[in-house]
């Protein structure tokens, strides 16, 4: 077993940078928070005797060595970035897990054939700079580095000069390295565990994303003294394509989401119509051909609707992914482990993206995942009890340790 | 008559000014560029022979001397700050006239019994602090200086320091001077006056105004993980509140607007449900019982509506001002110069707020309107032709002098 209480601490320490304002954490990607956070991991990883690696997109690879030379290493591991108001867990769980169960074969001097290497992915929620798991994306092949580099934030600052600044562009190329295996410890996100009372999620498979930039397009002009009959208001473009995101994901039920999160108001200002309103649809669902016909339906209604009251539509698909199924013996080594430790557990889908789907395309691939209180989650108050934490931990370490091969 | 090339090249120059990214201006209230444009516009005044007062909340008098030592001035004058995509006229047309009428008086060697003061009022837009026209309604002891000096701006600065910040707090009382009476040049700002071919519009009346500062407060989730009947997305209220302000406008035509300008997402990020939407609703009419119902009807649906979809609502009111009767006999002045000059011109209720809708409160006041390009204002693009900003000067001068006698 792991050690549940070294764990925690190590849980609350990171969560001391970038401290949120409502209890949690604000430590976006490539912010001064993010850099310093990379360091504290470091700091542990070579205490834990680890040598660190840094590709050129700011992947960090700590490895503790295997006992055959040839063997490719098994990784774990997740993401240290934060949502602007998000959690202590999401992501965090799976970087530190994977720490701690390096730490617990040192304590209890346990060797594996094949090396295992804990990972922190960056830039994986993606509020920042669009798409969410960027970096893992990249490892996988999904973008170019130079595309990545290019990825813009609200200030108009780019990735790859942000990654500069913070000193954590590394010099390996991005996906160079071989993987045995890939584990993803992380939070349910979502109610479905603590409602069942389970212990362990085995995640099977997870949703498929598109997240659709949207932009309509109206005339600035005065709230007093333009005719109603005059207007061109893109804010009533916004409103009305707010309630297509929902309908469309209220009559795919069940299992179909959509909503949208990121709103920006050109001039922004109380008395002119809005002329601009730049905002960003998400839509998911596990099953591929619905979320294809959602995404159809939607780009269909969205520009009429908008047509009709005088405004123009358009749209651009800034992120997705299609549905991921895991690998089936990396998910039974996570089911087999949950088992044998005599936890709780059910099979899950996931309702979030994680770097796991990307490396999913590459190598075998599964994720564990532990329940957090009311599914609450990308809120400072996500919370999950130690023993969640350290049950998912255990069953992550059983699940690398047959994997790896004692 | 005035020098309509002298008043159009002071138009321009001033322009340059806090330059915006379309043509237009950016000249927001207390900012550097603000503080620059009133360098300007002291140095103009010093040029023409005119002492400078300033206030305490950085309102700017510029005294032409009269000949009786006794007569209350004549004032004139309107506002330099912009909107932050605003035009080159809205407001500047209002002071550079005023100082062009006393250019022409200077350059005519005309004396006039009572001493003639072109103001610049300080944050007539309202955009970077609400609510607009503040510092013209302190003078009008709307509001105390206390209170204006404690409005904050969306990075949370303050009036009263940006307007330490920036060196233009004068040591005069706010309101302390006496006016003979008030005059105002501004564009229209709506389509009216273009359409009936007018040259100038003499207005008679205001709309009234309700600025209404509403929070919808959800609950910040993963837009992924969370299933729909768990969903508390403040953006939906903001959707539905944002169509019930368009009918309820709508229901009250002719001569109402509603529309919603300003819109702050929180957390603002692609995968996390809007926990809490801040925006505020701009309602005008120039009838008072109808203005007041809007609000009313507003005040009882939109909690309503949020409530159904699980949302909570709360509002309040940041600006407002009921519409205003212009002085008949400042009204007759104006009409009487247009048709002395030979400019067409008609009656008109002006659409927008004004720094004279507060003076009108305390001295006999008026304005002078003339037209703009497709009635477009609060919008980089706005336009007028020298020969209308003329035909307003002209008149402006032509009612000033009949009212300060010569
Ligand atoms: N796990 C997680 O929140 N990832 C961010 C990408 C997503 O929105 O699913
Ligand atoms: N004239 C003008 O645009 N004033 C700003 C206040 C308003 O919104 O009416």
């Amino acid at each position: 077993r792991i050690n549940g209480s070294r764990l925690w601490d190590s849980l609350m320490e990171m969560a001391k940078i970038g401290p949120g304002v409502a209890g949690g954490n604000n430590r976006q990607t490539l912010t001064d928070a993010d850099s310093e956070g990379r360091h504290l991991f470091q700091k542990w990883c070579d205490e834990a005797g680890c040598t660190m690696g840094v590709d050129e997109i700011g992947n960090m690879f700590a490895r503790r060595e295997g006992t055959d030379p040839d063997a490719l290493p098994v990784y774990v591991g997740s993401h240290l970035d934060t949502q602007p108001t998000g959690g202590k867990y999401d992501g965090v769980l799976g970087v530190l897990g994977g720490l701690e169960i390096i730490r617990t074969m040192n304590d209890l001097d346990i060797k594996t054939k094949h090396p295992i290497v804990v990972t922190n992915w960056t830039n994986e929620e993606g509020t920042r700079f669009a798409p969410a798991m960027l970096a893992s994306g990249v490892f996988a092949g999904k973008h170019t580095l130079e595309w990545a580099r290019d990825r813009v934030d609200a200030d108009g600052k780019k990735f790859g000069d942000e990654l500069d600044r913070i000193g954590w562009k590394g010099d390996e190329k991005v996906g160079a390295r071989k993987m045995h295996a890939f584990f993803e410890l992380h939070i349910e996100q979502g109610p479905i565990l603590e409602a069942e009372g389970k212990d362990i999620g085995v995640v099977t498979h997870g949703q498929g994303l598109r997240w659709i930039e949207c932009t309509v397009t109206g005339k600035e002009s005065h709230t007093g003294s333009t005719p109603m009959h005059m207007r061109k208001n893109a804010g009533r473009g916004l409103a009305l394509v707010t309630e297509l995101v929902h309908e469309i994901a209220m009559k795919n039920q069940p299992n179909a989401v959509g909503a949208i999160g990121h709103i920006d108001v050109y001039p922004n200002s109380r008395n002119v119509i809005p002329g601009k309103v730049v905002f960003t649809v998400d839509m998911r669902t596990h099953l591929l051909d619905k979320l294809n016909a959602m995404v159809a339906e939607f780009e269909e209604r969205a520009p009429k609707l908008c047509e009709e009251i005088g405004v123009s539509f358009s749209c651009e698909i800034v992120g997705q992914f299609d549905p991921p199924a895991f690998d089936e013996g990396c998910v039974k080594a996570v089911r087999d482990a949950a088992e044998r430790l005599g936890y709780s557990h059910m099979d899950i889908v996931s309702g979030a993206g994680h770097d796991a789907c990307w490396i999913n395309d590459l190598y075998p691939t599964a994720m564990v995942m532990c329940p957090c209180v009311d599914g609450l989650s990308h809120h400072e108050a996500e919370e999950i009890s130690p023993e969640w934490a350290a049950a998912g931990a255990d069953v992550l370490m059983h699940a690398v340790l047959e994997t790896a091969e004692i």
